[in-house]
């Protein structure tokens, strides 16, 4: 642990349900991934199941990511351990294997196309924990994503995502527009969720936007009302949904015809304290047969987010040369000021604390 | 701070002028650089000054690099908050930003070509501390040259060039010659300058000083008497003046068309303590409008100040790895000694100490 | 030192010939690498005699590496220090050299192909102490090879090498099969040498004895009996007889028109405690005039080792992640086990204590 969390034993909740990848991450090989600062290995069994155990074979602790899967057994690529998806040592040519040491196993779900896993206590882990994320299981949206290893705090990825202002600045020519940081935002919290949301009147959709509303059948250059409402949950996750109805046609309100909605996706899994794993995509209610749009969309939102790459790790770099300043937090910063609130207190309840130290702390600047 | 600087908290003096880039760099838009540990950001206000601030803003640590100039204002190019050239937020779209705290601005003058920047108290920076170059300023000179970065003590690249012997080994193809390290060596302080002197009579020139002679009109085989006299100032600048004069008429002090003369440039500045930047380049008095042979010469030089790079950083990695053994401190390398005693000096009178300690302890052996 | 080693200030033996180029490396220019922990630079006299020096310059710690040879001298290639070889000081221009500090040198023999370093004490080392290789001085063997730098421990290699069941998983296509992994294993210390060996009776060639068995002028798909014996030495030395034999014939005592015999060449020399030098080769006793097959083995080989890199080196990763955790010791690893007690009493012996703590303290699982 760095000294920058005096606090915290990890600067993450444990308990709680993070992608690990995608389904078709596994679907030929095992997978090593460090989640939560642990090596992990993902596989499937003959059922097609997913399995996560500790990147460490008992015996003479290769990553077993490197090794085949035989049947229902992870079987270790140096000298043949296979290992149980329990984590236990299961057979070996020419040993008796009982009395090996089994090692970790993580709780794991699949759904909505992703591997869940639970890095904390097993016994706590529970489906009904997980999201229930609608746009994933209706034939009504399309979805398509991607994946960036990035090397700062996630937390830093979620101030990003929990206020869009940037789009302004390191967007400007796809999703920015000067008319989002002139608009006030709204933060507040909503049951277990933070809510931060911004709406444009009566404005002209910047280039990306165009695209949608072409791929949505209506005309690129409307005057649209435009809104971006970000909802993040814990332990990183966060929703945006956006987009730009023809105006006047009530909004985000508007009926399908008449606007094109979709939502980003956004799940942010801790890899160690100042790097991560960003699984972005987007989930859209229009034009859902068109494959094309979805590689095309795909293509704009991969190029997009790649802007916040060199930003987010040379902030990392910066916080990291002078890690006694202190950032302002103003009212575009209230998402995510109010979501490492909702971090801060998750990891608290994990040690059994009363309040963490420090969450209220806010050194909001007057506006 | 490592082991190797007991004395002192940072081993290069703050109240100079450094190079911190060339007036180029900053033509198009902002440029982060980390000069003597702190990470600066260098633009242009419309007015054409240039501002030197830390580049760290005071919202979130983003890097203000990443931005762009809005009329005299800096913008951050993530969220918009609008520096200031004294170091104040000036503006941010929907914010009152009175009460957001300042960040650091560094004195900048650009002369000569370059953005001087001086890293410590702005009270005590002057316009008339920047030495006089006349070679800049002057009709009769022609300048070309370029920018290095070295992962070395900036102090080792003031030993380097204040003892040219290493030219016969290091640049034994263009500018090194046996008659270099024959002919002895003279080190004297002058004023508040490091004077170290050679002088070869009757000597053949080497390849770099033959495509000299040529672009100077003179026979590229002819007998010469060579000098080289090395200048080192405060903080860490080495002017070398070097040239080749048909022989008998005068070496140094020959009359301009019997010799070519000039002065290789080399601007040193710290980056961390095992890093700097290094500005170098020729001034010349020949031919001063052939700009292909300021070309010629540009690249002949990068090429020779390359073969530096292996050994500076070999060096150095020698030098880390074993940190108690002391170096010897010969003749020869009396001009780096020197110059480095005058460094120690600079440091210890800006923390307003008598002396810095251990400046005298020189092992110098016999010879 | 880290703090896997309690006991050890290195995890090496220092009197002990290792091999630290070929005689190849050397033939053109000094070389400069790094042997137990010590920057080393090996050169050859006008005798074509080997030199071991320490690769630091006592003028101002250049890396004499960077140098080149003049007559028997080693002339830095920074300002032409002429260093000779017994470490002392021989000659500068202009310089009276005879108060330099000398620097180490290292006792060095050339044999079998190899430059051999002897690390630790001179006085110790001797000749005699180097190992026979029978192989390298007879014209009834052909010997190619090949050098890997490997980031892990040199004792992950010597458990490697000494456990051969891995061949089965990471050389699947190549030299494993599945009845390397059925066969029993058998491990005893023979003089100073720990044998582990194993016979395969009645298989098919795996495809590179396929290829060595056409080499040999014998049929590809033959029934043949196999066998392997690896042969550890310090300080960390494998040699591993290897063969097969047409079936029936007396497997490894078959005559030679029956059998493609061969041995597995293996010095490991460490760089630090976690990176070494891995030189691999083949020695065989078939075909030996055909060097066509030396290069054929040599390409088939230098990939068959190329598959161990990413293992070894994760396999490193993990340890270094969890340096608290206890490897098994089963059957299988009992070669690399006894190597390693072999390892520790020669280290223990060096500091002159009794016996090496933890030396005994295996944890085999009952098999």
């Amino acid at each position: 642990m760095s000294g920058l969390h005096t606090t915290a034993a990890t600067p993450w909740p444990v308990n709680a349900w993070y992608v690990a990848c995608t389904a078709e991450e596994i679907a030929e090989k095992p997978l090593g991934r460090k989640i939560c600062d642990e090596r992990m290995v993902f596989y499937r069994k003959t059922s097609g199941d997913a399995v996560a155990l500790e990147d460490f074979c008992p015996h003479r602790g290769a990553p077993l990511s490197l090794g085949f899967v035989r049947d229902d057994l992870l079987v270790c690529g140096y000298h043949g351990l296979a290992m149980g998806c329990k984590g236990q040592a299961e057979e070996m040519p020419g040993q008796r294997v009982k009395g090996f040491p089994p090692i970790r196993t993580f709780p794991v779900i699949e759904r909505y196309g992703f591997i869940w896993v639970w890095p904390g206590d097993p016994a706590a882990a529970s489906p009904d924990k997980l999201h229930h994320l609608e746009w994933a299981e209706s034939s009504e949206w399309a979805y398509g994503g991607g994946l960036y290893h990035i090397k700062c705090d996630y937390r830093l990825m979620v101030d990003n995502l929990m206020d869009l202002t940037h789009e302004t600045y390191v967007h400007a020519s796809s999703i920015g527009q000067k008319e989002i940081d002139e608009a006030p935002v709204k933060t507040r919290v909503v049951g277990d969720e933070v809510h931060t949301s911004r709406n444009m009147e009566g404005v002209k959709a910047p280039p990306f936007w165009q695209m949608a509303l072409e791929g949505a059948g209506l005309p690129r250059d409307a005057t649209v009302d435009r809104w971006q409402v970000c909802r993040f949950s814990l332990p990183s996750h966060v929703m945006i949904e956006v987009g730009v109805a023809l105006e006047g046609h009530g909004g985000y309100d508007a009926e399908k015809s008449k606007k094109a909605a979709s939502i980003v996706v956004d799940f942010i899994t801790p890899e160690t304290e100042t790097s991560h794993h960003y699984f972005w995509g987007m989930a859209r209610q229009f034009a859902v047969d068109d494959h094309e749009l979805t590689d095309k969309i795909r293509e704009g939102q991969g190029k997009i987010f790649g802007e916040d790459l060199d930003m987010l790790e040379q902030q990392q770099a910066n916080l990291t040369l002078y890690p006694e300043r202190r950032l302002l937090k103003l009212n575009i910063d209230a998402g995510g000021v109010r979501s490492r609130m909702m971090i801060d207190r998750a990891i608290a309840a994990e040690r059994g604390l009363q309040e963490p130290a420090g969450a209220d702390d806010m050194e909001t600047a007057h506006s």
